[in-house]
Parts: C-alpha cells; structure tokens; sequence
C-alpha cells in the first residue's frame, strides 16, 4: 500500500497533465468512468452490502445507514451525474484580458486548484460525484472516505479507474487512501508540498479536526444545524409543512432542519398540532422549559442540544420572545449553512434575510433546497459554510482559481 | 488598554452597522479620513521621525527604514489613496438573481466578510490603505502594525478615527492592536469568535508563524522570493534592464526581483557585463559555483539563499542546464508571487507562462508590475500567494463574500 506521501507525489505529477487536458479528453474521461460504473454496478452493490452489514453489526443508527446504501437507483444518479458533468462547461482556460497604457497584455485565466484533498464520512456516491467534479476541473484528487464504506469505495475507485486508463489518463488522478485510520487524515492536513486545498466533508467533529490541524487551506463544508424560525405572523399551515418537510424528508443530509424556533405569541396555538404532527412521522421531539409546559411529553433539551447536528429523526424545540432573540441564537449556535423564517410580515423577512449570518439564508421555503442541483449550478463538491473563496453550495468554478499571465516587450517600472 | 478580544468584539459589533451602510455614507467617511490625514501631516511626520530614529539606533538596515520612512509626498498617497477609492465602484450588494422552476427566487449578493485582522510589519502606509479599503467594502478591521512603527500608526489612527467620527461612523470600525507583542498576534489568530479573515502582510517568517498557528482563515500575501530567468534566446539589452529594474527600482518590495537564473549556454556571454552593471549600482552579488567560476567576485550561494526574500540589494545567481530546470528550481524555491522569463523564444515563453505555478508570470516584463495600481485596479490590500479566495493583486471585491437569500411562498422538496 502506497504511504500518503506517495499518493501526494503521484497526484501532484498527475495534475501537470490534468491541468493541459483539452474539455473533450477530460469529458472522454467522464463518460468511459461513467460507462464503467454502469458495467460494475453489481459489484458495487454487493461490496456495499458487505460495509452495511458491518455497519449494521456495529448498530450505526439508521439515519447513517441510508447515507452509506448504494442501490440500482443511486448509482444510477452516480452515472447521471458523471454525464451530466459532460455538459456543463468547462471554467479551465476562461478569463479576461486587459490592455495597459504601457502595452503590458495582462490575461487573468481560470486554472485548476492542482490537488485536491476530500475527507468524507458515508456516503459512498461522494466517491464517484467529487472524483468526476475535479476532473472536469484538471484537478488531481485524494479521497479519503470513512472506514465504514471501504469496501463500497475501493469498488467505486476501482471502476473509474478502468475508465481513466480507457481514455489514456492516469490512474493516479484520482485516488483512495484505503487505510482510514485517523493518523492518515493527519497527514493529509499537514501536507502542504502536495495538496492545495483540502475539502472535509461530514459532521461538526471531522470538520473541526481538519479545520484544527490542518496547514493546508480548507474549505468548511456540510455540517448543517439549520433553524427554522416560525414568526409570529406565519401562516400556519405554511409553516407545519415547511417543517415537516426540512425535519423529514431525509435527516440525514446537511440541510435538514435541526432546530425549530417560535415566536413566543403564537407558540401555545401553533406548537401542539405541529409537533404531534412530527412524532406521528417518527421525531423525537426535545424542547426548552417553555416548550415542555405546552407539550409535556417533550424531553427536556440539554445546553449541547442547541448546537449538536442530529442528522436524525430528532428535533429541538425553542420558544423566543422576539426575532431578534432568534437571530441572536441562530448566529450563536448555527454553523452558517441554512435557515429559514416563516412569516407574512415583509419587515421581519428583511431583517432575517440581512442579519442572519449564514450561506444560504430562506424566507418561506424549506433549507432542503440549499443544494447545486436546486440552485440551478449544476453539480456540487458540497456546501461551503466559510466565508472564504466560495460560501454555499459549491460548483465547478468553486474547485479552480486564477493566475495573472502578462506578455510584455521589455516594459520596466 | 483594551484586551485583543475587547477589540474583537467592539469591532464584530461596529461591523454590523457598517454592513447596512450606503456606499455615499461610506464615501463621506473615506473623505473625512483623507482630509484629516492632511490637517495632520506634520504631526504625522513628527511622529514617524521618532520611529526613524528608534529603528536607526537599533540599525535596522536601509531597505526597512525607506519601508517605514513617510515624508509629505507619502502621506499624500495614502490621502490621494482614500479619494481615489471613493471612485471605485462598492462591490456591496451587487449580484445575480435566479428565477429556478418552482418559483424561488435566488439572490446571490455580495455582502462584507465582516471582521476583518491585518497583521503587518514596517510600512505605516498600510494602516491608512487597509483602513480605507475595509471601510469602502463595509468591514470592520483589526490592525496590527510593527512595532517599530508604532508612533506613526498611531498618528495616524488618531487621524482616521476624527474622520470616522465626523461622518457619524463608531470609530471601532478602525482599531490599532497598541500593544505590539507577539502574544497579541497569537490571540488573534486565535479568535475564530470575532474575526472573519486575517491578512498577514509582511515577510516570509511573519507569515508562516500566522499561517501555522491560525485557526482563522488566513489570506496569504507579500512574500516574494521573486525570480527572473534569462532564457538562451534573451535579448540581453532587455534582459539587462529588467534584472536592473526588478532588483533595484525599490528592493525593499515584495515584487522586486530576489533571484536570477541564466541558461548555461549564454552565461559565459551575458552575465559578467549584466552582473558588473548590478554591482555598480550597489548589488551585493551571490552566486552558485558555476557562477563563481564567471565571475569570481560573487559570493558563494548558501543553500537557504535559495529560499531567502532579501528586501536588500542582494542578488543570487544560478546558472540552469535547462528551462525545465528553471522551472523546477522556481516551483521549489519560490513563494508563487511574480516569476518572469526573459526570451525571445515564443514556446519557451508559453512553456514558462503555464508550468510556472504562481500568482504572476510575465514574459519579457519587469516583476515590479505586480501591483493593483498597475494592474488597473484603483487599490489593493496586499498581492495574494495562495490559491483559496484571491491570487495575485487583491481589490475591493477580493474583501468581500457572497450570501445566498432565497425567497418563496411555502415551497417544500
């Protein structure tokens, strides 16, 4: 097994060749890889079945266990997305030119990254999704994926693999670090001679170690404690859906609500049906002392509640006296990625639209829209929840950056 | 005097006041600052010879004391600096709407990073552009200046904060750290809680110590261990006045050039005459054995020589067996600034433009262009070595991020 050093080096030669590759070869490269994962997919289904019977085993909680299955159907997606990357255009090689009084041509031109590091958690389609997104873009990339997925992982891997080699390109620009011990991750965050930027992907935890440890630039992505704020102008039945939809629809993604706040006014008529309305679906329901007086059967919330991220069947409950007291939470114990307000008073709107400090910030729709494919972009490597470089969902001109070219004829300063 | 995270927090909380400013708000206060800094020139000035004199006592070398030095004609850059950047377009709020199928409206809209810390060496200029660029893009700023600049950046805060005040603005929106201890600039690498993006400007120690011990996203800039390779094709007219211009013109900036490489087969011809012209001038000469062997007065390159920024009139010389060596040796050696080929070889300029991993890279140019000014866009708070957010000069929209606000009318996924 090649150390993370190796896979460095290899992936940094690599991208010399990635980065002069015309759209059409790399788009060659997408579809043999896609070609390939429609070949395999049985094999794929059943080195998944292996990792979700030892997850099984383990007694992962449910939630997780359907962001680690593969089926027919979402390999199927893998495949699409793959293609689908086809169409989108290629950013390598765009810019502008400017032309100085002194005759200096200065080109600002799109180039890749060069090495991409992606540490993950689950789920296996970011395999597939994030290898074809650097790609696409000329950039190398090292994935390192949960130990709970190994087997689907190396599955996926060695299916793209074949791609590559069909049409030409090294194998070495995409590979897996198959050893998932955490020493590995610590490696990769300090490997600043071979990796550009470094993307975790994942829960609270695995982001905070990556964002601690590393020397190499990283980009936040994906933990999600996203609030739903209920205004004390909100149409109810608005609201009760919007809710059901953010907590339910599939908990355990990034942009699943976590967390729901309500206006101190309307929570004694509001509170009751909705939240009875989620325990049929299956939450379990937690809640402030407030929120307990009006539905006893909630538990208790706890002070790490406000800012753990479930990613389950769960959610919290928090009674406020003002939209500035849920602004004020939300700033405090959200992670910036999605939060919505539900009210029919266009002021209040406004001022949780421009104060709240988050990516992607709602106003009567569901936070399970904040997603590539729903913001029109396309394709996505994940949610940026920083500031820095790209903030919310992130597409293909998020994974390049810029470099200034100037010709000159001899000009001094 | 107030602790770091005093500051921090006064300048999280001014920064939300600034974020809701009209751009002719901010520019009345951008004029303020300017004419301010003019009533107080002298004293300005008064103050910066105390500084001259403390480092002069402490021999800091020449290079670093025309860094520090400001005199009437520098003072009214940094005035001339504010006006101009009242001009400049305001970044804030610009942005594209989306209409998707299902009725949402997405805007994605320019918004200020927020807080914003600039950790910075001997230029007192600084102060006083940083300030007025932060302010111009709606951010508060957190300065923290050498210490052996002190007095004159005080003088000039002072200055600044009359201006601020005269358009009704918190002069919390500018703050100077006073307390120039290396522990302060621990803190605020430290303090995730109020600050948004921190941009060390300075040497390459400096930065690295901020880079490394930072857990808040850092924007690298400044280091320059700039090389200009004088390919086997040059023209050596052109090749001699850009090695002059790029080593001597202002040695003590992050674009003057460090380094020179030369292809072995036009050494013997060109350099003895290029290096005596440099050594005329006042250039200390350092040099590799082969260029020993050339011209016997060059001292002998040690091997951190290769990594050193001088800032001084130094200059050391390789001499390459090839371009690809060139190559290597700069992707190695350099700190991905500004990195020039002097040719008339049209594919050795294109070989050298794309393989050349850096910020800038000129063919037939002075390094000394890279600059905002020169690159046509009106100011820059520093040149960006790192590939995440910005590469090269940075400007106004460089300072900023993006926000998402979705607008809908109950939508579910």
């Amino acid at each position: 097994m090649l150390t993370v050093k190796e896979i460095g080096k290899k992936a940094k030669e690599a991208s010399v060749i990635l980065a002069g590759l015309s759209t059409e070869k790399k788009n060659e490269a997408l579809q043999n890889m896609a070609e390939e994962l429609n070949i395999k997919t049985n094999e794929i289904i059943k080195a998944n079945e292996k990792d979700i019977e030892e997850a099984r085993k383990k007694g992962i909680k449910t939630a997780l266990i359907d962001r680690l299955m593969l089926n027919e159907e979402r390999i199927a997606g893998m495949i699409e997305g793959l293609f689908a990357l086809c169409e989108l255009p290629d950013p390598i090689g765009k810019g502008t030119v400017i032309k100085r009084p002194n005759e200096l041509t200065i080109l600002k031109q799109r180039v890749p990254m060069g090495v991409i590091g992606i540490i993950y958690e689950s789920r296996p389609n970011v395999t597939s999704d994030a290898a074809g997104l650097c790609l696409k873009t000329g950039n190398s990339v090292i994935l390192r994926g949960g130990s709970e997925a190994i087997n689907s992982n190396k599955a996926i891997i060695s299916a793209l693999a074949l791609g590559l080699e069909k049409a030409g390109l090294p194998t070495e620009c995409i590979q897996l670090i198959e050893d998932t011990s955490y020493d590995r991750v610590n490696e990769l965050c300090k490997m600043n001679e071979y990796i550009d930027v470094l993307i975790p992907r994942g829960g609270n935890a695995l982001i905070k170690t990556v964002v601690e440890n590393s020397t190499v630039p990283v980009i936040k992505t994906g933990a999600g404690n996203c609030h739903i704020y209920i205004d004390k102008s909100a149409d109810f039945e608005m609201a009760r859906s919007i809710i059901i939809n953010a907590k339910t629809s599939r908990p355990s993604v990034c942009n699943a609500a976590e967390k729901l706040l309500v206006h101190k006014d309307i929570a004694q008529q509001f509170l009751p049906k909705a939240l009875q309305d989620l325990e049929e679906i299956g939450v379990e329901i937690r809640g402030c002392e407030e929120t307990k007086k009006i539905y006893p059967s909630a538990a208790l919330a706890q002070e790490e509640d406000w800012d753990d991220e479930y990613l389950d069947m769960i959610i919290c409950v928090k009674i406020v006296e003002t939209i500035d007291e849920a602004i004020k939470h939300i700033n405090r114990h959200g992670t910036s990625h999605s939060e919505a307000i539900v009210t029919k008073d266009y002021e209040m709107a406004g001022k949780f639209l421009s104060r709240v400090d988050a990516a992607c910030v709602y106003a009567n729709a569901s936070t399970r829209f904040t997603d590539g494919g729903e913001f029109g972009m396309g394709a996505e490597i994940g949610i940026s929840t920083q500031k820095l470089h790209a903030r919310g969902p992130m597409g293909l001109e998020e994974l390049t950056t810029i470099k200034y070219l100037i010709l000159g004829n001899g000009q001094i300063r």
